[in-house]
C-alpha cells in the first residue's frame, strides 16, 4: 500500500456555500438562478465595438415603451461609465434603501432607472471592480431593486461579450432577445456580427440591428457626409438574417440632447434626426410587443 | 468540549496551488507577481468611455515610437473587439508558435503586434471570456510571447476600469503611465476623469490627455463643427493637473485610414488631421522619451 497522501480533489463540486474562494469565484453555479424580478419582457441594449451609441438607444425606446403605456425599467450596466443618469438629467440623484430594497430613480411615473452611478458619492468616483464582483451586484440590481411588476426592463449593457453581458444573459427570466447597436464603420460592423454571434450561443434572439452615425448632416451647408461611412449596419442584419430597425444620424442636436438630459424622444422637434429616432423605436416597439 | 464539527476556514490563505477554486478565482494573489518581459517602458492607452480612439492613438504612437527607432511592442487587450489588426490591414495573420513562445506579427521591422485576433479562427468569432480567463490570457501574452528585448509596449484598452486595466497595471513591469483618449462631449469627459482617478489608484501617473474627434471639418463647405462639443478634454486635463497632449479633429479621412489598415501617421497627406496627429505624437514621444 502506498504511503503517498491522497491528493486533494481540485474540481468544483458546484457546492459554493463550502468553498472557500465562493465570494471571489468567476463561476458560482450554485449562483446562477433566475433572478427574482417581476417583468414580462428582458430587452438586452448591446454592440460589439463601444461608443456607438447603446446608451442612447436604451434612453429613447425606454421612453418609447413608457410612451406606449407600458411599465418600464431601465438598468444601465455599465459599472464604469454609468452615463443613462446623465443622460436623463438625474445624475444628482441618489438611491435610498425602503424596506428590503433599493428605491429606483423615477424619470417618469411609469419608467424606473437603477444605475451604478445612484450608488456613488459623486461622478468622478471610479468604479474598481473584477468581473466576479459585477456578477453580484447584477443579481442584485434584478433582486433587491423595487422595481415592482415590469412590461419591460431595458438593459444598457458596456460593449463587448464579456461579464456584465453573460451575467444578465444568463440570470435574468424572460430575456425576449437583443438589439445591437452599431455605426457602418468596418471595425463597428465587425465587432457587432462578433456581438450577435456571442448573443445567438446564450440562446438570445437578435431583435434587429440599429445602425447609429449614419452620415452627418453639417449645419453649416446642410450636405450629408458620410463621417462613418454608410449601410454597414443594413449590410450586417442581412448578412445575419435579422432585422435592421432603421439609421439614425449623427447631429450635434443627438450630442446636445445626450449632454443635457433631454432624450431626443422627448423633444418632438421634427427635424430629421428627431423622426428617424421616433422611426427606428416604433420599429422596435411593433417588434417586441407583436409576441 | 464542544460536539460541534470545526469550522471549514473560508478566508483565502494566498495559496493558490492548494485552492480548489484557483482557476477560476478573480484574486489569485500568487499570480499576481510582475510579468517576466524584458520592456524598458510599458504606456497603456485607456479611456471611460468606448469609441473614443483608443485604439487609433494606440496605433499611431507605436509607429511614431518606431519611427524613432525605438523597438516596439503593440500589445491589443482588447479581447472581445480585437481591432487592432485590422486598423493595421494584417487582420489575416494568424500567430505561430516558435521553441516555447508565440511569435508576434510585426508590422514593421521594429514593430511587433500581439492581439487575440491572430488567435481566432476567423474576424467574427467572439470571445465569450469572464474576468479571471483574460487575467490570465494578459499574462499568457505578457510572459508567452516572444517579444525580445522592447524599449516600449504600448497596451490598447478597452473601455473603462474592469479586469484588463487592472491586471495590466498590476502584473506589467515598468509601467511608465497611462495615456487617456477622451472626445469632449460631457459624458465622455466625465468617464475620463473616473479613468485618471482609477489609473491614480493603482499609483500609475497620467502622462496626458487626448482630446479627440475634437470638431469636424466639412468635407463639402470646410467648416468647421463642434459635433462632439470641444475643449472638454484641455478643461480635464486642467482640473487633473495633467498635460493634454493636443486635439485631433473628427475626419472621414482618418475613420477611412482605419478601416483601410493604414495609419495616419504613415501617410504623410499634409492635411489638418494628419498634422494634428504627428504633432500629438510628437508631443507624446517627447514626454516619454524625456525621462
Amino acid at each position: 500500500m502506498s504511503e503517498e497522501p491522497v491528493k486533494e480533489e481540485k474540481t468544483c463540486d458546484e457546492n459554493c456555500d463550502a468553498c472557500p474562494s465562493a465570494h471571489q469565484c468567476s463561476l458560482p453555479k450554485a449562483l446562477l438562478q433566475k433572478a427574482k424580478i417581476d417583468v414580462k419582457h428582458v430587452i438586452l441594449i448591446l454592440s460589439g465595438k463601444g461608443g456607438v451609441g447603446k446608451s442612447m438607444v436604451s434612453v429613447n425606446l425606454a421612453f418609447a415603451l413608457a410612451n406606449h403605456d407600458r411599465k418600464v425599467g431601465l438598468l444601465d450596466l455599465d459599472f464604469h461609465g454609468p452615463n443613462i443618469p446623465k443622460m436623463l438629467g438625474i445624475e444628482d440623484k441618489r438611491a435610498t434603501v425602503l424596506g428590503k430594497g433599493i428605491e429606483p430613480i423615477y424619470a417618469a411615473g411609469n419608467l424606473a432607472v437603477m444605475s451604478m452611478a445612484f450608488l456613488l458619492p459623486n461622478t468622478s468616483t471610479p468604479v474598481v471592480w473584477r468581473g466576479p464582483i459585477k456578477m453580484s451586484a447584477i443579481r442584485q440590481f434584478l433582486n433587491q431593486v423595487n422595481w415592482g411588476p415590469l412590461d419591460y426592463l431595458v438593459v444598457d449593457l458596456p460593449p463587448g461579450t464579456g461579464d456584465e453581458a453573460l451575467t444578465i444573459a444568463q440570470s435574468a427570466p424572460n430575456v425576449r432577445g437583443a438589439v445591437i447597436v452599431t455605426t457602418p464603420q468596418d471595425v463597428a460592423v465587425m465587432d457587432a456580427v462578433k456581438a450577435a454571434k456571442f448573443i445567438g450561443k446564450l440562446n438570445v434572439p437578435v431583435i434587429g440591428i440599429i445602425e447609429n452615425m449614419s452620415g452627418m448632416i453639417c449645419p453649416h451647408c446642410g450636405s450629408s457626409s458620410d463621417i462613418f461611412s454608410r449601410g454597414g449596419g443594413k449590410k450586417a442584419a442581412e448578412d445575419l438574417g435579422v432585422p435592421c430597425l432603421g439609421a439614425i444620424p449623427l447631429d450635434p442636436e443627438m450630442v446636445k440632447a445626450g449632454d443635457e438630459g433631454r432624450p431626443m424622444i422627448l423633444q418632438h422637434t421634427g427635424s430629421p434626426t428627431g423622426k428617424a429616432v421616433d422611426a427606428v423605436m416604433e420599429n422596435l416597439v411593433k417588434l417586441v410587443e407583436s409576441t
